[in-house]
């Protein structure tokens, strides 16, 4: 496993997935999964989903600065720390904002998100 | 184990061991330990101990502004998520930052620093 490959892989699908089909992001987490969004805690793929799906805008456009990514152990996971800015449709600004995941691989061979935190980087 | 309770344990710790002390912030990494600082990957406590006492300020002030805290699986991990300033000697402003680490328990009830990342916020 290239550790970079799969941070790249996951964030352009992560970010394509939220600004195109929001809906689609449950199949990323499974029950066990947490999101801390601007610090509230939500557990499980059918709430983080619809957290996300009910955030009051429905149009934005993710625009990614940095990726960081480390391996978490030896049970494969992988770190992925996000930097970059949020565009909402119809705002002149963009909001910077800071993300992190915990990426556990599944026995299909592909990756959950066990740990989401996201934070807007206020001025 | 009250995740919340160690994550501000754990960032009163290093922070104020960074601002007051920072060589012994090498007692909190291990050899497996990974710093990923503004992009640049370093691993091992010694490597990572001889990048941050090497920085170029010596006389520094971290300010936290948020602490966000998740478990990372059964084997008790726990993921720490912090925002806040830094502010250098001797300058006016204060720069932004994100950081994220992975703590890791050890036999003697203690965490060690597994995974770290580092950025600061560009405006």
């Amino acid at each position: 496993m290239d550790p970079d490959a799969v941070a790249r892989a996951f964030v352009e699908h992560y970010y394509r997935t939220f600004d195109t089909n929001r809906a689609g992001l449950a199949g990323l987490y499974q029950d066990s999964s947490m999101l801390s969004f601007e610090g509230e805690k939500i557990q499980g793929a059918a709430a983080i989903t619809a957290k996300l799906t009910g955030l009051q805008f429905q149009q934005c456009q993710h625009n990614i600065s940095t990726i960081d990514c480390q391996t978490s152990g030896p049970a494969g996971g992988v770190i992925v720390f996000v930097s970059g800015s949020l565009q909402l449709a119809g705002e002149h600004h963009s909001l910077k904002f800071s993300q992190m995941f915990h990426l556990i691989p599944t026995p299909q061979g592909n990756f959950y998100v066990l740990n989401d935190i996201f934070r807007l980087n206020y001025a």
